[in-house]
């Protein structure tokens, strides 16, 4: 059965940048591993997406319709469907002065941060260093080397799978949380770390648009349970009582 | 029906200082203005509390045992059932320099705070301040003046009581929550405002403290409802087919 827009899907995917072969995403720890990429606090294997709705850069998103599960491919995905063009006015001269000031000695290649702007150094001279403020992937044609797991039919792994991509927290494994479905509503009882997270107010709001734009159920209840805990006292009453 | 503990009552109080008279608390906004009371942010009316638990000061918890409802009388509380003692060692005598160095002229009277703790200022003689940091009512022989407005038997209106106790707030009314009562736990639906309120997380907790211990019901479960909002195109798109 061909992938259409707005299935739920488990991808493996690997990104490559087209000119060079530079690996700089994956879902696998291994290639992750091999190319040099960051590795700590990441959650490794497929992830959940709904396809066609921006779950994924453009390109890749067109790139799934119509594959089969089980099928691997190459999606290319040009500039304007990832990560845009490159804005001339992005790159900019800032002279020496300024890293001076700032006790830095700029050196071709650096990676710096200014007024809160990710910026990269491509060139220095006459007294001029020339950073460049566009996203690193900008003007980039990059290839993605997919395969689609599988396609998700069931309601309620579809909204494991939307706590996954929308709540991802490399301390909590999906299958901590539990989700119930009942007449036309999804309850979602989180794990008991996430009440002390600052980030879940904002994430329940990520879920529940997830959750009412790609499954067409309006209501969604998060339920934090609070139940006493038995005494200890009690308990060792209790054990002593069945020993007896 | 005379009270007992544990019951559930609505109580109106006023409470005064026995040696000087003067008002420092009260559930009656007319008594806080006219005792020139702060009544900014400040919720009045009688107070939702469980007798004998510790919502309220010792002394004023055993006065409340017996009373019937309507009954209005003058509960005296002894500083050990109220306030406490006062400690002499919280009596600290401080060099001038110490205030000069902060910029504070010392007056007789004046209420300061150091490192951290509120004291006042009880004399000042030779170069040394005398400061007093013991809580201000500590030795006071305190009088309530309460009256029993009800006894509440319904086990919703106890929610709801504990709620409006546990979470005070002036921009809630404690109606705009939502309690349902059901197959021996409590189902509590905040209102939209409570979900950006940082004290929250903290808030439920000591909700569901006060109805295990207090109502015997051992599951309390807070509900946030995300429900999609119908879009107001389609809405006006609705009306205009109803009309033709």
């Amino acid at each position: 059965m061909a992938i259409k827009e707005g299935d739920f899907i488990r991808l493996k995917y690997t990104g490559k940048v087209q000119e060079t072969g530079d690996i700089f995403d994956t879902t696998s720890e291994e290639v992750a591993e091999e190319a040099g990429l960051v590795t700590e606090n990441k959650t490794f294997g497929p992830i959940p997406i709904a396809v066609g709705v921006g779950h994924v850069l453009k390109g890749l998103d067109k790139g799934l319709v119509g594959m089969e599960v089980g099928e691997a491919k190459s999606i290319e995905v040009p500039p304007e469907e990832g990560f845009g063009v490159r804005d001339p006015k992005l790159t900019q001269l800032i002279p020496m002065s300024e890293f001076k000031k700032q006790n830095i000695r700029p050196q071709k290649g650096m990676n710096i941060t200014l007024e809160g702007h990710n910026g990269k150094i491509r060139s220095i001279s006459g007294g001029r260093v020339t950073v460049d403020f566009n996203h690193e992937f900008a003007g980039k044609t990059l290839v993605y080397d997919v395969e689609v797991e599988k396609i998700i039919e069931d309601d309620t792994e579809k909204v494991y799978g939307i706590i996954e991509l929308q709540y991802p927290n490399p301390n909590i494994k999906p299958e901590d949380h539990e989700v119930k479905m009942e007449d036309g509503k999804v309850m979602i009882y989180l794990n008991e770390m996430a009440k002390f997270d600052n980030q879940i107010t904002y994430a329940k709001f990520r879920i529940a648009r997830d959750i009412w734009d790609n499954m067409g159920i309006d209501r969604v209840e998060f339920v934090d349970v609070f139940e006493k805990k038995v005494n200890t006292e009690e308990e060792k009453e209790e054990e002593t009582e069945a020993e007896e």
